[in-house]
Parts: structure tokens; sequence; C-alpha cells
């Protein structure tokens, strides 16, 4: 009974969040040490904690599945998106716009159509809808490693970075789409009826509408709304009010069917200096200052469970590894078609590629989703397939970080060598 | 199905924090208003959100009970408690120790004695352990109103502040005493044995130790921890380590049946700026001005919410409101007490007796044990007694920050006015 006294909800949590950050910054150390960024430290460090289970310790396995550590660690990849995209304007997105159209379109072509070759090749008895879905699965990029890599590099405020993150929003819209078609495909033909593609536009007119509004709109009532807020005569007002845009625009993308991330990041995109300047005029830290130790607290909650949750005894399955080893290589390959739509001179192509690679949570769902569709009373991919495309997550997230470390630092030699002006700011750059 | 692409389960959350936060600010902005500290703004802002179902509107009702929000006003008021130690030294706190012990001691008795009586007056018939019972009730003071409002005022580096929230910890272990010998009483008066003294003196001596441990050993550790730590190259490492030790005091405090707030106090006092030089002279900020954002993010959370669960139906039973009122006075001039607990010449008893006037958690806590427990078949105390005591930790929280703020004032002008050196920063300081 004395014990009832107490005994805080948060104990667990609290205790959670304090190993959590430590493994964090002592796997960043390492990573740091070995010439890797401070992400892939975290990742690994997590890796470590969520596998201690096969060495019979089991006491942190509940971390894997723990709620509250899991709601944080979803508030630091909204946080993270919010933070790169106030590195941007909407008018430098604009600039990049086409590029980032292209990079998003081709970026998913190339995936589909491996993918599907893929499960063609090694499950031919699967049957087409099976080769298709298993394409789609391959196409979504997964936004959060990129965003963070190009931060833990120094270079979120480049055209470069801008290309790619506007490019993964634009496929965050695609694979929406996707999804509405192949659900929608799977669904008529157990139906026997046709696909509705008044429902497939729809999809894609909510989310069109959202980006835009949320760009456009955004802008205009930002400016409004900020001004209005620094009439409020009270502490943190700044930083509460931008929490609090990013937030309700966040909810808005989850309730149109996109990813909370891209609201986070269109918020930041819209909120500028010039909106806010009412409030550092008066002395309070600009937005970025404020929001950096708060991210700087839940971003790596992020990743270390991102790590947590990565099985290794997936790699153990012989049955699995040759497939997911190929579709490993479609999802890398094909995203490098990406290079072809940035539209420009002086820009680092192969880096844009290579930024498109990490999938992740998108992948999942759809592989998730194909578990329980049935075509003609068959489950359209069984667990293996299942299997093999999380280790094609884990695969893509984990090369990421060093591979695009690699070829930022080989562009900048290069035009170091070649004494071209335009990307000078990437020899100026480096880790910070 | 499409919507089954995202649906991330953190939107709900989010937009609880939007909305949660837009109002704390405009509640903060009308109490400033209305000269009053911008908590009480946070509080009304709660209570207003909280009872719109009066008005029909039922689309909040779950910000009662909705266990995200909930655990981040947790974290929130661990972060106040954290950030108010860091703003003392665990020697300062030693030379004010043997006053935060009287004014703990004294405001235990004045209230337990007080509130005994009123129980004793009004519900003759309950019996003495109902009696003593509530008299326990009244005895826990809750520190984080106080912790905030100390801040809101910018007085929380001051002796004042220090004897009140050494006090309020010291408290907090003289609470578990009291639990663990009234709980021990009921439990022995239902067996019709003796109160077991051994387990008693045992909850004594664990807080003690983890009381001394945490401070005499915390001191001695925490210096090697960090100069260890600087050895880490990653970005961020100082607010982490910071936080996983608050965490991890917290953590131990709870364990231990105190209050994880004490625990992140303490961790908060262990912390001093020469433990973690060796990080700013590399440039990195000091752990405050870390702290600062992620705490103007969730303590708002943590004030908002206590108002939200303020049903102010309580004060519409006019079978409870005469319990109500004779407790809540007992609670509060039970407090003041603590005024003759001040040593040392040239200091604002009065603001020391107000400071520790509000109730809240362990109250509540006391009160609902007391519903389950039964003395000869009977519940200790009733629905109507519980509603009260409610009551009395909405008045007592409620009432603080405006009385605070008149006592301060008042001390400030009256020592200004006798041309006292002592006190000086008391009229320097003011609202921030």
């Amino acid at each position: 009974m004395i014990e009832a006294v107490h005994g805080d909800p948060i104990a667990a949590l609290i205790l959670s969040l304090a190993i959590i950050l430590v493994a964090a910054k002592v796997g960043a150390h390492f990573a740091v040490a070995f010439g890797q960024p401070p992400v892939l430290g975290e990742l690994a460090a997590g890796v470590v904690l969520g596998n201690l289970t096969l060495t019979g310790f089991h006491g942190l396995d509940y971390l894997r599945s723990d709620v509250s550590v899991d709601t944080l660690s979803r508030l630091g990849v909204i946080l993270l998106l919010f933070q790169v995209g106030l590195e941007s304007t909407v008018a430098q997105m604009m600039k990049v716009g086409f590029s980032s159209f292209m990079v998003a379109t081709l970026g998913v072509i190339g995936p589909f159509v491996l993918g599907w070759g893929v499960a063609a090749w090694l499950l031919p008895g699967a049957g087409i809808y099976a080769h298709v879905f298993i394409g789609a699965t391959l196409t979504a990029t997964s936004v959060g490693i990129t965003a963070r890599v190009l931060r833990d590099l120094g270079r979120s405020d480049t055209d470069e970075a801008r290309i790619i993150l506007g490019a993964a929003v634009i496929d965050d819209v695609q694979g929406l789409v996707i999804l509405a078609v192949v659900g929608g495909i799977v669904a008529a033909a157990n139906r026997g009826t046709a696909l509705s593609y008044g429902a497939v536009g729809l999809v894609l007119a909510k989310a069109t509408l959202f980006l835009v509004g949320a760009l456009g709109l955004g802008v205009y009532l930002s400016k409004r709304l900020f001004s209005l807020a620094s009439r409020l005569n009270a502490g943190g007002v700044l930083l509460a009010l931008g929490l609090a845009f990013c937030f309700v625009l966040a909810w808005l993308a989850d309730a149109i069917g996109l990813a909370p991330i891209v609201g986070a990041f269109a918020a930041g995109l819209v909120l500028e200096d010039l909106h806010y300047r009412d409030f550092t005029d008066r002395g309070e830290h600009a937005l970025t200052t404020l929001v950096e130790p708060i991210a700087s607290f839940l971003v790596p909650v992020f990743f270390v469970i991102m790590g947590v949750r990565t099985d290794v005894r997936v790699f153990g399955n012989p049955a699995v590894l040759g497939l997911a080893a190929a579709l490993t290589a479609a999802a890398i390959v094909g995203k490098q078609l990406c290079a072809l739509g940035v539209v420009g001179r002086g820009l680092d192509r192969l880096s844009v590629g290579i930024g498109m690679i990490p999938r992740g949570e998108v992948g999942l769902i759809f592989a998730n989703m194909g578990l329980t569709l049935t075509v003609a009373g068959m489950p359209l991919v069984n667990q293996d397939v299942f299997s093999a495309v999380v280790v094609m997550v884990i695969c893509t997230t984990l090369i990421t970080p060093p591979a695009l470390k690699w070829s930022f630092h080989r562009f900048s030699r290069r035009a170091a060598l070649a004494g071209d002006d335009l990307p000078t700011r990437f020899i100026q750059g480096g880790l910070p």
C-alpha cells in the first residue's frame, strides 16, 4: 500500500528515455569516430539495444512496443521535418519544384518496374496482382533518415536537399494514389467489377488541395496569425504558436491520408523569419533556435527506436534472403533513375538519387496490407515476402547515411578540382 | 482502406497539443493583463476547456483522460522541477536546510491538527480513524504550482524559494511516513494487532537514504560523469546527459516511493555549471538555456491539463460545500504555521507560508485511498469527503498564484520603505 502513494505511470518512460539518450550519444560518438553521420550510430545503438534479447537479456524487449516511447519518437520525427522545413522557404522550393516532381515520378517508376520484374522472376507462381503489389511496395521514399543525414552533414540548406525533400513530399502523394489504384484493382478483381477512377481521382484531388492550400494559403494566413499573436503579452508565444502551427498542419496532412511529417515539413516551409519578426525584434530567440533543443531531445528517440525495432533474426532466414537481396537491389537501383529528373547545371545528381533510397514505414504498411488482402481467396503476399520487405527497409535505411556522406564528399572534391564556383558552399560545408 | 496508409496514432495527440498550447498562451496573456502570474491563466484556460462539456460541447472531454497528453504533462512537471533545481546548488540548499526542515514539519503539524479538528467537528459520527485520516490528507504540499509561480515572478533564485522548495521535498518524505503510519494503524486496527514500527522506519530510512545519496554522492558522481561524457564527440551530449541524469533520479525517487519530481529537483540541485564547463567551454549552450525551450513546450501542458481536470460541478453540491470550505480554511491557515519555521533575519516569512499552501495529487491520492480503506467493514471516508478534498485542492491551487504575487510585492515595498539592503533583489525582480 505504501508503494501506492506515487508509483507514477511515467516512471518506466523516463528510465527508457534515459537509456535511449545515453545510447544515442554513445552510438553517435562511435559513428563520428568512424567518419559516419551521427544518425548511423543512433540506429546502430538501437539495433544493439533491441537485439540484446538474443543474448538472453529480455529487460528491454518492451521498448519495441512501448506506447509512450513510440509517441515521443513520432513527435521527434515530426519536429525533425518541421526543423528541416524551417531551413527553406516556399519560394526556394518552387524554384526546384519541377526537378522535385520529375525526381519523384522517376523514383516511383524505377523501383516499381524493377520490383515487378524481380517478383515475376523469383515468384513466378504468385500471379500478376502479387507482382504489381510488390513493385508498389518499393516506391515510397521515407524521408526522415535523409532529412537527418542532410542536417548531420550541414547540407539541409542546399538545392539538392530541397529537391530530395520536395520529391519525397510529392512521392508521398503518388504513393497514396498508387495504393488507391492497386487496392482498387484488387478489390475490383475480387468483385469482378471495373476500377473506380472516381475514387482514385478524389484521393489525388484531396492531397493536391492540401499541398496547394498549405503552401499558398499557409503563407498568407501565417503572416497574419503571427502578427496577431505578437500582441499576446506572455512568454514563449513564438515557440508555442510555431509548434501549434506545425501540429495542426501535420494533423491535417494525416486527416487527408498523407504522412503527418509531410504537414510538418509544409509548416516549416511556410513559416519564415519575416512572419515572426515582431517576436525576434522584442528579444525572443528565432524559431529555429527554440525548436533545436526540443528536436535534440526527441529526434534521437525516433532513430534509436527505429534501430530497436530491427530484428536481426530476419537475416538468418535463408528462404527469405534471396528475394530480400533482389528486392533491396531493385529498391536501390530503381531510385537511381531519379538522377535523370534533376534539372539545372552544377547539381549533384548522384546525391539526389542516393538521398531517395531509404524506404520506411509506408513500404511496411503496404507489405502488411498485402498479408491481409486476398485475390480469389489467397493472400496477396505471404510471410516470406513480408520478411523480405523488412530486410529491404533495414538495408536501404542503413546504407543511406554512409553512401550520402560519400557522394557529397565526392562531389565537393570534384567541384573543387574543376574550380567550379557554383557549389562552393559544399566545400565550406562538412561535418558541423 | 485508403485511409489505412497513414492514420498515424499521433494525430489526436498533436491536435490536442496545438489546442493546449494556444489556450495556454491566450490564458497567460489575460492573466498578465490582470496583473496575475501566467500560470493562473493557463489553469483558467484549462478550466474553460475542461468544462466546455457543460455547454453541450463534448469534443474535448477526452483531454481529461488522454494517456499521451497525460504523459507529456507529467514530463512537463518533471522538467519544471529540474529547471528550478538547476537554479540552486546543494550548498545553497544546505544553508537554508534547517529552515526548510522546520517549515516542512510545522507545515505538516498545522494542517494535520486543524484538519483533524474540522473533521471531528463536522463529521462527529465518522470515528477517530476517519478524523485522523482527513487530517493527514491536508498535509502534503504540491510544489509544482509554487515552483512555477516563483519562476513566473523571477524569484526562484532566492532564499525564500529555496526554503519553500526544500520544505516541499522534506514534506514529501514526511507525507510518505504519515501515510505509512496512518495506513499501518488502519491495517492494525482491522487485524487487531499493533502498528509495525519496523515498516514505518524502513520507509523513512529509504527516503532519507535517497536524499542523502542523491545530494551527496550525486555531486561527486555527476562531476566525473560529465567530465567523462565531455569526451564524447557528438552534438547535444550535454542536453542528452543532463536529461538522462534528471530522468534516472526521478525514476529512482519514484522507485523508493517519493514523487518523481523530488528526484528531478534533486538532479537539478546536483548539477552545477562547474560540472559541465568542459561543454560550455567548447561552445555548447548552458544546460539551463537548453532545457528552457523543452520546458516551455511541456510545462504549460501540465498546468492546462490540471485545469482541464477541474470539474466545476463539485462546487454545485451543497452537501459538500460546508465541509469543503472548512477543509480549505484548515489547509490554508494550517500552513501559515510554516512562517514560524523560517530561521534568519530579513526573510519574507509570509511568502513562505503562502508558498506552502498548494495541495495536489498526493492529497487526492490520500483521499482516494480513504474511499477504499475500511475500518470494521465501513469505508474510511465517503464520496462527499472525497469531493470536499477535491474542492480544497482546486481552491489552494487557484489562490496561490495571486496570493504569492501579492505577498512578494508587499514585502518588496516594505523593504524599500525601510531602506533595508538585504532584499534589494526583490525590488529589481518583478515580472520578467
